[in-house]
């Protein structure tokens, strides 16, 4: 995260706003800043081009972050915006054009589920999306993205600055999973948490309803369990909850399987919620990888519902178990009341980062302020449940599952 | 179908009821007969012993059902109502015990999908069961089931004749693929489709917003498209549908993957419906068999999905295809509205006809008239989608598909 | 409703179609018609305008019907759709210009409530909108309104024919009430019922968490309570239902006050369902009319409660009423599953029967087939719940209500 | 709030919590304590009668708290537990019974709205209910209000503090308008945002389709205006935001008419949402109080609704407006994921609280914090919007409206 080298300075909308960014500010010193409307704007906004891409999977709320940065940037007196269809992708794919974007086309975007400009996984070279920003002659470009898609935006911003570009690269967030360090809280997965309740419920009817029924649903987590855990915990009907920061063996004495049997026996019904990155030490190892460049993970949920039948079989008691994938329908909604705040929030402040002049930066809520963070910080390592965390605990409690060794 | 040999009259609490019924009436002449209270009755209420019993899969409706028969009996003045647990099971398995039913057990139980009866697939032998009956001293037994449960009820009935037992065996049909014949609409088939919505809606956001995006939705339906069908209709966003009834070739010209081919070049997505039951000459042929009898069919959602994604890599297009089988998050919904009354009609209809002294029936609707059917006449075929109907010219219609052949 | 006198015949888009309309067909003889495509049309496609106009209230599925009737009028080949903005209002007010329609403006808006075209109550003189049909020179009029609206569209029928202007008015009635004669269903009414659900289970946790709790939902029903009859027996939570088809008095032994009062002593709660329209003879009559030319009710809903209210005031008792009044939130709703199907038959139909030269007609569902009706017919009366029916007795078993006489 | 004078120390069943409670602990040093489970508790489990009270109006997620109170009893080995129907009135009132709780018992409960218990307003005086504590031999109180019943709560601690009874004494705030002192957030407030989006969609899409139409929405917010900002904020669908705690003026040159008439001339329609409280000063007052105790406030709303309609017809302009209050259909919701889990953690700490000896205090949520807090210091006065707050500024961003002065 850097301010741009050579800024012109202008008399920003929003007066009131905080102190001016001071260029030469050592981001070792202040590595991250109070988000918002600055004083004096680096950019004349008549002049400038704004660019929006969105990438990866879907995520409820896409649509809304959009929406709020084409409002703030009108806001400012921008009058060139465009969307970039179909990811980083729209920058060199044949045949994808810019789409203008202005208040009259989002204004209801945020009424429905998936992301209006499309996104895809995966990419060109850096060299080749920067070749695209200088020939389209982008200013500010707007980056909501997972992991990967940050990494991404960091390299357009490092590629533009060697370039000496005045370009603003902004990234938002975007991971259902809520799994970015030091932000209290992503995008979407209010959202998807609450979607999730649905198809908990479902498996709770179906199990409940069936003589010996298990119901086993899979959330999104690739490497945090945060949605499988937030689920659980708000459905108050799960029985086991599976995520990936916590082990856990299925076969033995205090195995998953020999937990089941007893709750089967007791209870007569059974709810698991499994995260999609849980138990991987169990499960065959693979080295491919999506396009994003994500590890394509062993599918737990599956291995876990023919284990678990397998196991019943083999012992000969009956078990009727019913696997629910909900994912894609998760995905694919529109943000709740409170993502979409979110969404507001975070979409705006992206827009203020870039008239403040920072690039490589990303929007975020940390510890309950909306800061400016420097994208290579967030994109170290994912954000993970803390075992020992009091919300872990209650989980336990909730649920109340033993430890599974 | 029949009414019970030797019958007891009782004055009929709701005397200003249709024609009593006449015990010797032919079946054959009046194979069908108006639904409702009668003037006679042929049981003493305070003496019945009612038990209800609910059998296969899960269906929106079915706590409905049981509730309105619960309150329909009280009416009548029946005291001693049980709910038998699991389906067939609860007649003979050990440690089910029958659960006694009363307006204030069952009056809030339609708020919540499944049922509070617990349901199974397949069962004991019919003389196991009737001895059972025997012996739990049961003079009404109510089943909600399908065809399978049907046929169960029946062989009951015939057995309970045959050994002079006076019980009246009724059923209820749950179906939620609408597939009865003789019947205008079966309970749950509404809900069902209603909810699919919500499944065919993610996929269309998916498809839209990803880079030739396909949207694969599975619908219930083993051998009949009707949910399918209305669904497509319905949600006007479906651009083919698949179903039992009408053959198709996926290769070759005309075959559905060439026109998903032009569908990803013109519109640049596609959303795709199949009933579980379609293209089955397409899949290898299994001889399995649930516990209800129903022969295990290959799952064509599986197979198209594996198919597109197959032709689309051998072809060199990138297409990227999202999957979502929502089978049991629309199964375990509670019923809408319309099926609620649905659902109060046919289950006070049930508890009219067992008083009326009919065994062997089945309590539907049948052009737009509240019925009772003898149970063998509706089990010969499933009812399926007439492809020269205008219903399904309309789905064409809407979903602008060719004749894949 | 006549066919136009000067047909020119062309080739029908769909020669499979039923019976070529006889243009001098006795309406006397056959009033009723069979709708759907014919094998001759009457207008050259590519030389039709065509205008959409809704008029009155709102109610789901409006869009659902401009949207079927636009990608209807495409598949025949119209180039030229138009939409006339807020109701016949559309055609003089200075200012408001017509929308020009086509798939890809209307693709989407079936996925919210309301009219995309605006709708407004009453209108100019029947002269002055044929002087603006001809100035515009429409050639087909679609108008998706309620009994005045119908009346509107007859007038306007009956002056083009006498200035011997080739113009098919064609209407699709819109009531939520579902009060039109000869109609089975008109669309919106199974939303609207569906969605009333929400205020009464509102209705019933508030009445049933307070102490003497009294939950009343008002629900639309001018001249009819089938919303309110349907809603009361599909919620089974209902204890009072009161429409206008059924006469009860407040006061007195046998009035609703006192079977409120033993209700809240036995009970401890009580759930109330009133038809706006409901006991008018209760009321001080007003001879006010709204733009629409309707009478303007007084509102029952809100004399119940303060009768009610003064009622346990005078006699000391104590009692918590909670007022839902759900309308707006009701009406504004889209399209639920069924009716979205409804919709498009209906809004198909009703182009199929402008290009077979029909005018005057309405397009519904009359015993299960679809039909065209003309307008005169249908507006003679709105259409009243039976108070003899087994659908109003059925409600009155699940209320458990006394004659309130 | 303060410790049990006499404490008897018993060995946690949850060793591993945090430190123990100082008895001696002074309140001003430390008047807010981390909330959760201690190393050493006060009561013998066994030996404990634990009531349960939940008073005032209803609100999301009363039923969540009940029965994680419960659950967390049980937890801690305790039998006794009761519900006191009604609220306080339970206490007095002939006739109304404890109800027996556990976990069978409120398993399910957290699935529909309202409160399991009943509530009520207002009450007794202390001294009488401070008898029955003791008649019933209550050890634990847990009172489950708003600002009302949190004194009352007090005045009980403070009353059987006086009578040296060792009875703990520990409320959960309940107000769905969040506006308790030092409190993030309360349960029920981010379900009813949710929930509100419903009614101010309703609002926008009858506003959107009427020819200057004006929707009007009314949500609750006495004196406080955090539910109609949030919901304002999140719909993005708001013209114009009104709350209690920023004064403005209707009529004038810079009036909420002046500029209601300038949307309707430039955009056509307009969005409106007022928190029952607002524009106070605009009302005539009134001195009256309901049962609890709190000022009877005029209803804004309606005086609102009127002043807009007699404005538009003073100056002859068409306006065509819409009136949505939606509070019990927003307050009977069940609450949604995001507040289930607060009130988890809420209901379990409010347990953890008692068994630790304190009473008198309340549970909440403090700066991010689970913490519990001396009742007397979060009544004082409710928690209002700042409108110099960030929060607020968005919400004047996003509606776009001027300082109405």
């Amino acid at each position: 995260m850097s301010t741009l080298n050579k800024v012109i300075k202008y008399a920003s909308p929003n007066s009131a706003g905080a102190e001016c960014i001071d260029p030469d500010c050592s981001w070792v010193e202040h590595w991250v800043h109070r988000a918002g409307p600055r004083k004096e704007i680096y950019y004349e906004p008549e002049e400038v081009k704004a660019a929006i891409v969105t990438c990866g999977g879907l995520c409820p709320g896409l649509n809304d972050v959009i929406r709020q940065i084409v409002f703030t940037l009108e806001t400012y007196g921008v009058k060139n915006i465009v969307g970039i269809p179909f990811g980083y992708r729209g920058f060199f794919e044949k045949g994808l054009k810019e789409m203008p974007l202005s208040r009259d086309v989002v204004e209801n975007i945020n009424l429905s589920g998936g992301s209006f400009l499309g996104v895809s996984r995966g990419g060109a070279q850096t060299s080749e999306i920067v070749d695209s920003i200088q020939a389209r002659r982008i200013d500010m470009l707007f980056v909501i993205g997972g992991n990967g898609s940050h990494a991404g935006a960091n390299a357009i911003h490092e590629e533009c600055r060697k370039r000496k570009l005045k370009v603003s690269v902004v990234a938002v967030p975007k991971t259902i999973d809520n799994d970015i360090l030091f932000m209290d809280k992503t995008f979407g997965f209010d959202t998807a948490v609450e979607e999730a309740q649905r198809a908990i419920n479902s498996a709770y009817i179906e199990a409940r309803s069936a003589y010996h029924g298990i119901g086993l649903v899979k959330l999104m987590g690739r490497s945090s369990g945060f949605i499988a855990m937030h689920a659980s915990l708000s459905s108050g009907q799960i029985d086991i909850c599976l995520i990936p920061e916590v082990s856990f063996t299925l076969d033995g004495e205090h195995g998953v399987l020999q937990h089941l049997e007893h709750l089967l026996n007791t209870k007569g019904f059974c709810v698991i919620c499994v995260a999609e990155g849980a138990g991987q030490d169990l499960l065959q190892k693979s080295n491919a990888t999506d396009a994003s460049g994500n590890v394509i993970l062993s599918d737990f949920g599956v291995h876990m519902q023919q284990k678990v039948k397998k196991h019943f079989k083999d012992i000969g008691v009956p078990a009727d178990l019913k696997y629910i994938d909900p994912t894609y329908m998760v995905r694919a909604c529109r943000a709740n009341a409170s993502d979409a705040i979110l969404c507001t929030v975070l979409g705006q402040n992206a827009v203020h980062g870039a008239f403040a002049g920072f690039s490589g930066i990303t929007s975020g809520v940390c510890n309950t302020h909306y800061v400016y963070l420097p994208i290579p910080e967030v994109i170290t390592a994912p954000k993970h449940v803390n075992p020992n965390s009091r919300m872990w605990h209650r989980c336990l409690t909730s649920t109340g599952q033993p430890d599974f060794h």
